[in-house]
């Protein structure tokens, strides 16, 4: 799985019909400091993230797992929302928790 | 998913049956700018793309989701056509109307 | 899908059974003007392609689609032979019609 | 499948229910030499492995095949824990036996 | 496919049982004229390749079409020893008969 930031979100009104009720998030991909690895990805979601969150990709098939993507033409899905990033028994990411 | 753009179209007589009556369309997946990642993907559509459009495309078995295409020796699909892209709560790109 | 020139061929005489009798091409993917974009793939082929062709490719699940690969283990496969790609309207790549 | 060095670990309280119970371990995909090739992928694991270790990755559906990730939305599982790599008959990695 | 050179192997006692029994062969990915693209993979293996042998790949579901890695998680297994790779017509490689 990879580690992703919310940019933004993209829309469209002509589309398959299974996409019809999911928000579709703009994300980069990023490393566990937070640079981007490969940008401009578009993921459906299952956590209620948004911009600046940091979330959980899971691809291929995976993406299709649970329940509210299930039979969408998704490859792409925020399975967790982030909460902290340690590495090496060091904090290196805590989500705000205002 | 990946975001891309139309840029024209790949066509051969002899081909996998299941092919036939899909139009095959030549794309450059891109970012949420618009600079080109990786250029000259060929893909199915569900969406009535034309040369120009920005489309939301679906990679693996998700390519074969709609019914479209389901059945279909296809591993990349356009899902969507975007409208606009919002990034940071900027709008960045929209779709002329015309 | 990708685009991919057929460069040459791949034998050996060991082999998982479902590959026997399958013509194993080598082949580099290519973008709309040629350029290599990832060298020496090797595909199996349900199009009769041979060396100078360019082809279209299905990776993954959709490489054993077709009757002819159902069944055997190949990840990618030729399902089309290219013979013209348009590129803004323009015709850019024309198979020989010798 | 990937050689990789697990390097910490990832949380969060909001994700899809069949990851609740997973650890989600932070690694890096490593050559034989341990040197990174691609940083910051998060797994899950079924070999009990911690900080320092070097784990064998299984990426895609295969990530899902043991027992303890079945049903769970993830895409690459570590299914082993290396205790040795050999390059050309050489021993290049051992883990410790502390 | 790809075509990949047996450079060693990997072991470990700790792992998925669906792994027992099956060689870890450490390879490298390679183009037609044996350069390295791709290092560090780890595959299992029909064939009975070793050290020195160039094989072919297959990723994904098809590493488990064969029935000596049918439900291992696996997602790369060697499918053939390559004899010979052709390059326009030119002999490029041929396995020692020796």
């Amino acid at each position: 799985m990879k580690i992703a930031r919310v940019i933004g979100s993209v829309t469209g009104a002509i589309k398959d019909g299974r996409l019809v009720g999911q928000k579709l998030l703009l994300v980069d991909i990023v490393d566990a400091s937070g640079a981007v690895l490969n940008p401009s990805q578009v993921i459906t979601d299952t956590c209620g993230a948004g911009v600046g969150d940091m979330v959980l990709l899971a691809s291929g098939s995976a993406a299709r797992i649970s329940p509210e993507t299930s039979g969408a033409p998704t490859d792409e899905t925020a399975v967790m929302l982030v909460d902290e990033i340690t590495v090496n028994n060091q904090l290196t990411y805590q989500a705000n928790s205002g």
